[in-house]
């Protein structure tokens, strides 16, 4: 439907810009596009409601859509003053494909694979979103087309919370409110996908690095540090540099060795490992490092902080042996879901992740060692009675995994952090431990990341929480606004009672209305206005986020409330 | 004298092995080495007496040393049976260079340029130290030579300072104690220069970055992050790629544009700063960052943590106005004594690092600022009334500095951190900010770091406290010993009650002799010997590191007494 929606939309754009030319467009997940050249013609989205009328035109006079095969000779003189379709239609002759074509109506024909609805009254309600350009095949060297979205659904209802949708998810954009809350920007300076924490940013990276720090210190965790190069020998040895390559910067030669930028940390912690015998006693041994990894991501698939090409991982990795392989996974699962619990996040589902059975050559090891680890996840899920759904071809090269889902109040998904379990880098790498009956064993490898990357969670909870952070950790916790400048004395006393809270002071020259609505853009969650009232009685008058007047309350009082909202990481 | 005593050496071992090729060899800072040809002969420091004996014979004769400038040609005569001395004298030929030849007495003639002193009976005491492999000019396809390493000295007493320091160094060697305290290793599968910091290592240095972020967020450092690799553009307009090229790593290509690893952090602060316009009200800013930066050392300086090629700095840059600099640069040096306090370093003094005047071009930058920068630093380090001295060459290539030079207990000097002064890359990066009347105004630009590097510090505490190290640095504060198998569980509620404590148990089936022994290897400060008497009366047996038997204690005691050592930072 939405296939020939886009079909519709190129048939009213030729009959409204006489001379364009359609080069090409697909159907995708949420909607359609289609690139045009204009030739000259300016379109803008103000033009939008002239398309769409004309749209609804065609959609009403419910034209039929028909498939017809045609011989490529008269493809080619079909469509012979358009060269973008001839150069599609050369593509097709070569790979052996047929040239099939559309028509709607009598007056409407394109070359398309389809498959489309019967008429034009079948498609359902529909919106055009927006107008963006691009070069033809991506490619920069080629002329640059406009390409306009849009999108249609069923029903009306469908689409208005499409639309809705997209309106509550530009405001929560962690790319804009990145900027507006000063959390991070990326430069072209420095270069595509390597984003610059600021210090509101790295605040909140930090609370969270410092909780998750404790949390592992409790399960036994070791810290350790690694460096971000090695030698080119350490990722073949470990298959990345076979299996993993495309993700992997180029690289550098250093007295006639090549070293490479570190993707993952395995090979690292699995030499700190291998540096010294190992005992069962010592197992499970969990090596954690809050370690920046870098991956070259295609530069088309970057997203702000969501998609990089430099991210600090909360990573481990766990040796331990096999018959204690369950409850590792369990107290790993356990740990994510603590995570996920203390930082508001209800709605979340286990993805299991297996090896795409069609593939095996995008995988190390044998099947047999896949089937093992494969049943050994699932049976940790089933056992502990949780809900997972299953998913063939997102395993790592090395092993199958567990992978949090997280839904937000759009209805969005995000994958957060990842357990996967390893049986092929220990046999790689030879590593072993000394049973309790003295023989040399091979210990099992469980890699784990329960937050993912501190730079794509920093994203997803803006766009979580629209950058109203839980009070523990907003970047700004209070924010002291004296009324004149006579009451600054008692800001700043006021400000140094407040230990251990992130407070500042808007000591500007400014009406209080305007400071307390840009406190509210900030997203602080606690302002406390001070005016001669708060001098004299020694009061404060506190105001909530979101424009909520909490009245008068001690210092002491105001500190046990956020003492308590802090220490149970309440989401208010 | 060190260089004659490197002839004598010489003339002694030609006498006692017949045949051996004499290569080349130099004096040093602390003696002199000659490396050998031995043809077969089996050289080792067993026969060091005997080649010592000989050498006492050639002084104790007071054979004349003679200068005498030949030809090549009868150079070439006389050196003819060795192809080192030969390849030597090519050399000096091509480089234009004479061709000087020194004599002892009647028997012993070598290529030498000198000086020496006039007498072999001029030469003081010696000794020789070492025997080592060393492949011909460094290089491992030239065949290897066997090098003696020697010394000597003015007078017997300080000979004897000399070796006692050396015997004292070895036992304080971090990388000999960082193998057997396992606080870091360097794998030849990572690559040269690229330590892995293992779970104690790794400890200190948290600690370390903790207590320093603590006296940094006190003084309004904000903390921000950046990536480890930037577009080549970005150094190119920091100069680093014309002035600094040689210690960066190679660049990388992605999408066509040079990517390098960086070697400093000041470019991405720079932009930090430089992504909004700024006032004077924000200054001075403090951007911190703890970020492992990466320089190419040449493999033949690296030298444990103390040379590596990829080190954690305790790094942050200062924007301030020039008016407020020097109260600045006296913030960072308080900061800096208060940390070497802290850390227990008592003896050290403060170089001021100034530009060569005679290498201009290895620096960026006009006369008169250079004048600037330097009067500034030495105007504040005088008004402070704080010892220095001045080291022409030492400043980097923005700027000049003042570096902390520590002495060790055995005279060693090291240098730990730096404050740089730049007036440069604020010149560069365009950088401005508001000043108090509306007009924009320059910024100065002070980089810092107190501790220099995380992994150099690490080497250098270890050196320094010989690996005993204070209390609240101890990787593992207490160990508790349970004499019987029947004492654990005494054992293991005790160390429940030790909380924010680095406890561990010595559970092994081991004598109690034993397990002090390895306790007191491991220099763990304090041990708890557990046995009935301790278990019946609740009572602790303190051991303190060193032997050191402080009797009995009750729990609160001696946590109490714990608690005061660390908080203080006491180094006992």
């Amino acid at each position: 439907m939405r296939h020939s929606a886009e079909h519709v939309l190129h048939q009213a754009m030729e009959k409204l810009y006489p001379g364009l030319l359609a080069a090409m467009g697909p159907a995708t997940a949420e909607g359609f596009y289609f690139d045009f050249d204009p030739r000259g013609q300016k379109i803008s989205e103000t033009d939008f409601p002239k398309i769409e009328a004309e749209m609804r035109q065609i959609i009403k006079a419910d034209l039929p859509i028909v498939r017809r095969e045609i011989s490529f000779s008269e493809a080619q003189k079909l469509f012979k003053h358009n060269p973008y379709k001839l150069e599609w239609l050369n593509n097709i002759k070569k790979k052996g494909e047929k040239a099939i074509v559309y028509a709607t109506g009598k007056d409407f024909i394109d070359l398309c694979a389809g498959p489309h609805v019967t008429s034009t009254g079948k498609i359902g309600p529909f919106k055009l979103l927006s107008i963006a350009g691009a070069y033809w095949h991506g490619d920069e060297k080629k002329p640059m087309l406009t390409r306009i979205y849009g999108t249609c659904f069923a029903t009306q209802k469908e689409l208005k919370h499409y639309l809705w949708q997209q309106e509550e998810a530009k405001k929560r954009d962690h790319r804009l409110l990145g900027q507006k809350l000063e959390l991070f920007f990326i430069s072209n300076a420095v270069g595509q996908g390597l984003p610059i924490i600021l210090p509101k940013g790295a605040t909140i990276i930090r609370i969270i690095q410092q909780y998750n720090r404790q949390l592992q210190e409790s399960l036994g965790y070791q810290e350790i540090m690694t460096p971000h190069v090695g030698l080119k020998s350490l990722w073949q040895t470990s298959g990345h540099w076979q299996l993993y390559r495309e993700l992997m910067y180029e690289p550098m030669k250093i007295e006639n060795k090549d070293y490479l930028l570190k993707p993952m940390n395995c090979p690292f912690h699995i030499l700190a490992y291998k540096h010294k015998t190992r005992s069962y006693k010592e197992l499970p041994l969990k090596f954690a490092e809050y370690a920046s990894v870098y991956r070259l991501e295609k530069s088309g698939e970057l997203n702000g902080l969501l998609r990089v090409r430099g991210l600090m991982q909360d990573d481990a990795h766990i040796f331990c042996e096999e018959k204690d392989l369950k409850s590792v996974i369990w107290e790993v699962i356990d740990l994510c879901q603590t995570h996920y619990r203390h930082l508001g996040i209800k709605d979340y589902q286990m993805r299991l992740s297996l090896r795409d059975p069609q593939k095996k050559k995008k995988y190390l090891g044998d099947d047999q060692l896949w089937l093992l680890a494969e049943q050994a996840l699932e049976k940790a899920l089933k056992e502990k009675k949780i809900n997972y759904y299953l998913a063939a071809g997102e395993a790592a090269f090395y092993g199958p995994k567990i992978d949090p889902i997280v839904k937000d109040s759009l209805g969005r998904e995000w994958q957060i952090g990842t357990v996967q379990l390893d049986f092929m880098l220990p046999e790689r790498f030879q590593l072993g431990y000394i049973d309790q009956s003295g023989k040399e064993k091979k210990p099992v490898l469980v890699h784990r990341a329960p937050l993912g990357s501190f730079e794509r969670l920093l994203g997803i909870l803006t766009e979580y929480y629209g950058g109203a952070f839980p009070l523990w950790l907003a970047p700004i916790q209070v924010r002291i606004i004296p009324i004149a400048e006579r009451h600054l004395t008692f800001a700043k006393s006021l400000k140094t009672k407040l230990t251990n809270l992130r407070v500042d002071i808007d000591e500007r020259n400014e009406t209080m209305q305007k400071k307390i609505k840009e406190a509210e853009e900030q997203k602080i969650p606690y302002m406390l206005i001070i005016g001669d009232r708060e001098v004299s009685q020694q009061k404060l008058a506190v105001r909530q986020r979101g424009e909520k007047n909490l009245g008068e309350m001690s210092v002491n009082q105001f500190f046990r409330r956020l003492k308590l909202e802090i220490e149970e990481k309440l989401v208010i």
